[in-house]
């Protein structure tokens, strides 16, 4: 089954593919998160992986965007825990590395650890690109900071593993498909939604309240100002729930009521642990 | 009247520190975001601006860590429009430039507009350093992607402003202080904080109900997990409200009888719409 992720080989949106399929996917790279959405909904991939909020980094905005724009539906979820490697060519000894290039977000995350290294930095598009350009420079006085999979991928070493300064760091992957879960699952599934109000104050509370109501749990809700819309939100919001439907589809038919905005991303198994 | 902020001469950061202050202001630059706080904390600089949450990036939970960590207080916020400039030195036009430098971000935003110019690009730090490293480099073949400021920092040219793909591209920024302010302005204000709730179904409900009762509105609200700690989360919330102070006083009075743990970060003049 060809699964959709964005990112070179070796990226951490290909780990969460196959922590979440197994061996029964076949990842494949594409160069943008519009370009995974394409994807799915041209039939060139049966499934796309997308990352929606790191617990340091926050909300992937623009994969909300595009879950607005595109008909696709949510199937499920993986989380999975960011341990950045630091990688260089075979042989290499940590006392030759003088430069170590990736993601400026990764660097940042590794900053402590480079700065008792005493190396230089440098910047790069993404940290499994700077595994590919390391391997193919023969570079011997360089690293950089990747998963593991990209040491794999590219025939490089890994010298340091969990290389980041603090733990803590879990990036939650949603899984999309052009047909929703037709039935319910066994044990806690999540609803995933976003939805607009008219602006007028206490808003917000009733459209808890139909949640609240019928004892239904959150955990999730952000809301985000509309661009150019002064005074307008979208909320995005994540209802967890077992056993049968009914609760949450008349909760979510009671909420329509009250919004100028409704849409429901789908049902899936919740996966709140990470990998 | 010293205010620290994040990043080089010219960041997107001390556009926002003039934006609030005007010429009143000596905006100075601090290597990380832990540094603009400790600056303020220790008095080397009487304010701090940094950025909380931009439009297409979502919240920059870093910061709110920090607010969590430190002692500061709120006493302000600046929106303001992102704009990207291309910036090449003074002379060279458009058709000499064949490779375009700024942060990853900055080249994301700019993607459709720098395929069209048929230029490679190249990761850097962040935007103003882009410029600096040009201005040194003395090269008439590249170009980067920053705001005005830093092309007038460094003497360098703007060969194309407003060079995003998409407008809308807005972050609101936060002035902190080592004290409050003291007395209720005239117009609006905001309150931020945070707070944990003990892990029971419709606990953000009632949270919500002490605001919703007073007739008080959130402009914001998100939820974010805990790292390490399943099931739990920390939630921030922004309220709006005009006049005298008590309702708020009361309602966060009652929101402590809930919680279990609530930060106050301060209260100040609202400012939603961007400069």
């Amino acid at each position: 089954m060809r699964v959709a992720f964005q990112g070179e080989r070796g990226a951490y949106s290909e780990l969460a593919c196959r922590a979440f399929f197994g061996d029964t996917a076949e990842p494949t790279s594409e160069p943008s998160f519009d370009a995974v959405f394409e994807a799915v909904e041209a039939g060139r991939a049966k499934r796309g992986v997308v990352p929606i909020e790191n617990s340091l980094a926050g909300t992937i905005h623009r994969n909300y965007d595009l879950l607005l724009r595109h008909r696709l539906h949510l199937v499920g979820e993986q989380t999975l825990r960011i341990s950045h490697c630091l990688i260089a060519a075979p042989g290499v000894p940590l006392e030759a590395v003088r430069v170590v290039r990736s993601h400026p977000q990764a660097l940042a995350q590794c900053e402590a650890r480079l700065a008792a290294l005493g190396v230089a930095t440098e910047p790069a598009y993404d940290t499994a690109s700077a595994v590919r350009d390391l391997a193919l420079s023969g570079r011997r006085d360089a690293a950089a900071i990747a998963s593991r999979l990209a040491a794999e991928v590219h025939g490089m070493s890994v010298l340091k593993s969990d290389f980041e300064d603090r733990a803590g760091n879990v990036t939650r992957f949603l899984v999309l498909a052009r047909e929703p879960l037709s039935a319910p699952g066994v044990g806690p599934e999540k609803t995933s939604l976003a939805f607009s109000l008219p602006n007028r104050p206490g808003g917000l509370f009733k459209a808890l309240a139909v949640f609240a109501l019928r004892d239904l749990d959150l955990t999730k809700i952000e809301s985000r100002p509309l661009p150019g819309e002064a005074w307008s939100y979208v909320f995005y919001l994540d209802c967890v729930h077992e056993g049968p439907r009914q609760p949450v589809e008349r909760a979510l038919s009671h909420l329509e009521e009250l919004c100028t905005l409704l849409r429901v991303f789908g049902t899936y198994p919740r996966h709140d642990e990470p990998d």
